[in-house]
């Protein structure tokens, strides 16, 4: 790749610091999560805050910013060159447009806020968290008002976690799905097939977690996952990460009386991990470099989730090695095993949610951001709105804030307009997948385990861009259309009706 | 601690972004070692040497240089801030005194030289790593003119690894020392037990990895590492390295057929990082924290080697644990295993060695770093020289390179003047261990497991202390005296006299 734009070029040295500082950030924050002695947390986050001082501080230093802010978008030479400028100055934007004590504070509250929210979720008190969110949700309205947005200031947030994205947007979305998935649920929960599942859930059955590590292994090969420039451990909350494109890792979770925790977390992360190790490697330390947004990412985790690694398809090939590897389960068809990991049932908890209802515990955290920066809703009344949108949403009700309000992270960390990614992902899986269908027949691939024709499929088509187009403009090109959430019913809809029978 | 120095009180703050600096740099450096996918090593190198440079820039930044170089020893309000102040210079000299464009030259030649060795050694090709060391010699004299020495530029050297060290003294101190070594090993090699050991040597024994492992974690308990400020790893070379006070990180590796290589090495990294562990907390991110030397630093984990780990009076405790985790081993008697664990023989690997001949290695080492140092050796001739001071010293000789010249990492990182402080290590470690054996006598806790009392013992009198006194000073306030090799020499002689019978 030649760069022209002799502007850009002279950046493109400052921009690779930042590409570095960035890098070892997250070599700090995998350690911190799958190695760190309990003891240690105080001096990793001094740390972490000194790491991200040093990143602020290069973005803000002087020669990079007035060039920064000289370039336009047209004057690339070339259609690289104008995607530097503009993931140039959407990155900027942040350090650029937000006053620094604002930016240190929200780092210095955020991580009071993170303790807060560990410590009441623990001890089940939202009252203890909520001064802290109160403070997060102000300064959020102020990052909102210096960041610009034309109609509503969730919209600033939205677009600092997925380009171009704006409440309107999610709102006709989730409009249109809402009454659909809650109709689809429905029927699922009056069929045969439902009731009787319900009533034989295996509970005895024991997976060794050795074994469950090989089978995810197993897959990931499958895959096309690199291990050699990458590896899988184990954290709380399973993660991907780049700390290299030679150093994509991904961690997962074990459950010693349930094997599709490991496997789904592994799957789901090698999806992330896939599209990280799959970018130009002419790309690197560029604005170009890593995936391109968070929803564009989700829609390959979730794609390997679900559409891989949940299809019937698929489980039919891997039941012998699932059979090999826990020939005492309890599970002994492919039928029992696909139904297993694909059970629909309205729960309390997001991450653990199928993929018909996982997308009403987003709307409902959707509708919760907008109203309380739009001081349509308080604080202090978040337990109660919570619990009262579970029922009208999922007909299912907390008895403690923390399975209700207090379950995500997200929050703490100063997070808002995070989760709306998770669905755009949901749907954009589902419409590539559509694409990809027509070019390559999934039956053979998922039934044979021969999955390198997709991951070549989506390496040419996706991976490889990088961030070079943004979502808008990658989904277009890859499927011929904008964002279209009837693919995502439909697929919901095939697969369901097959595997609850219903009429 | 009150900082009463109102110079010194500016650094303070300056320091503690050094001090985050090299506990990243240890993050960085561990994960390489322990995690790194094998296509993710130049990534890994590049954010390295961006740290490094990071770190580099900030002791340059002309505040920090003309504050620290503004401060006298003298100035200090009190014995801390004395040794602050000292520590402070004798840390910086490195970036003061040493002209910027040869620190990166050094570091880019070091980088280059240690992949050009990892190649040469796998080939046996001392001919190809000969220009890179060359340069690394040329390099360390320019060096050694722009640190300054009185006598011989090899001093230079010596004082970086370890304060105060001079050529002459290591001459003198090892020229007191060979002839009894090698005396008290002909006299061991002439003994019966020398005799019927090497003839029936354990050589089918296998030692479950797991379980060498757990073996390991218990004596590792027992010396009082705190598993909540630290962890164990493997790697292929154990080190012992500090990310933080409570967080510091051992590694060790694994033999299936000898356990002895997991056993000494564990102990040996527990030993360095009880020291750490142990340093006050007061001197956190100070110029206090942490051991003083890389000498010091070596006898506490000799200590623990040596005279914990492989003491007949700890091994007989230790042999019910031994038979419980290695049922099957041919090792069934105390006397089997404590001789295993310390058997004499002349070898060509150093970091194989035992105690009787682990100083012949580093004598011979610092005979040819001296040499090259003052051209009075050549790179070219290095292979013969090697050769035929092991036969003059150990009476072996290498049939090729890689167990000859080759073995050692640390001339391709470019450190001249490091192997010496592993004697004094082992020199100290014998004087210290002579005091506390007056206060404490030893026979009971290490008889009985309870090294509590020991741990305490070392804590108090030096671990407490982190880089407070320097290693003179230190020894004589521990010992009553300044190093004396006579110790060590004792305790060698009554402790194999005792176990080859030697009459």
């Amino acid at each position: 790749m030649q760069i022209q734009n002799k502007t850009l070029k002279t950046i493109l040295p400052l921009y690779k610091e930042i590409s570095l500082l960035n890098k070892m950030l997250a070599v700090l924050g995998w350690d911190q999560n799958v190695n760190l002695p309990a003891k240690a947390a105080q001096g990793r986050a001094d740390q972490i805050a000194y790491l991200t001082q040093i990143l602020t501080e290069k973005w803000l230093d002087p020669v990079m910013k007035k060039t920064v802010e000289s370039l336009k978008e047209a004057d690339g030479t070339s259609g690289e060159e104008k995607a530097m400028i503009r993931n140039l100055q959407y990155a900027s934007e942040y350090y650029y447009k937000i006053p620094k004590d604002i930016i240190i504070k929200k780092s210095k509250v955020s991580s009071e806020a993170f303790m807060a929210w560990q410590k009441a979720r623990v001890e089940n008190d939202f009252p203890s968290f909520q001064p802290y969110l109160e403070q997060i949700i102000e300064l959020n309205k102020q990052i909102a008002q210096h960041l610009g947005y034309e109609k509503n200031p969730y919209d600033a947030h939205l677009h600092l976690h997925e380009p171009g994205l704006t409440t309107k947007l999610c709102a006709d979305i989730f409009g249109n799905i809402r009454p659909r998935l809650t109709q689809l649920l429905s029927r699922i929960q009056k069929s045969e097939v439902y009731r009787a599942s319900k009533r034989k859930r295996p509970t005895h059955d024991r997976y060794q977690l050795d074994y469950q590590k090989q089978l995810s292994e197993y897959v990931l090969h499958l895959m096309g996952y690199d291990f050699q420039a990458g590896r899988m451990d184990i954290s709380a909350h399973p993660f991907t990460t780049t700390m290299d494109r030679y150093d994509v890792r991904i961690t997962t979770r074990y459950d010693e009386f349930d094997f599709r925790e490991c496997y789904t977390s592994s799957v789901h992360e090698g999806g992330h991990a896939l599209y990280e190790q799959g970018v130009n490697p002419e790309y690197d330390y560029t604005p170009l470099e890593g995936g391109v947004s968070m929803g564009i990412h989700e829609s390959q985790s979730r794609f390997y989730e679900n559409m891989v690694g949940r299809s019937p398809a698929f489980l039919q090939y891997l039941m012998t090695h699932f059979q090999k590897y826990f020939p005492k389960s309890s599970i002994s068809s492919i039928s029992e095993l696909t139904l297993y990991l694909n059970e629909v049932e309205p729960g309390l908890i997001r991450t653990k949610a199928d993929e018909v209802t996982y997308n009403l515990h987003i709307i409902l955290r959707f509708e919760i951001e907008n109203g309380l920066l739009n001081n349509k809703m308080q604080v202090k009344d978040l337990p109660e709105i919570w619990n009262s949108h579970m029922k009208q949403f999922l007909d299912v009700e907390p008895t403690d804030d923390r399975d209700g309000v207090l379950q995500d992270v997200h929050w703490s960390y100063g997070e808002f307009g995070y989760f709306p990614t998770y669905s755009l992902g949901n749907l954009y899986s589902a419409q590539i997948a559509k694409t990809l269908q027509k070019e390559i027949p999934m039956k053979d691939p998922l039934e044979s385990g021969n999955l390198g024709e997709v991951h070549e499929w989506l390496k040419k088509n996706i991976y490889h861009y990088g961030s070079l187009y943004w979502p808008n403009e990658l989904i277009s090109r890859v499927t011929g259309e904008k964002l279209n959430p009837d693919y995502f019913i439909e697929y919901l809809t095939e697969k369901y009706e097959r595997l609850y029978s219903l009429t």
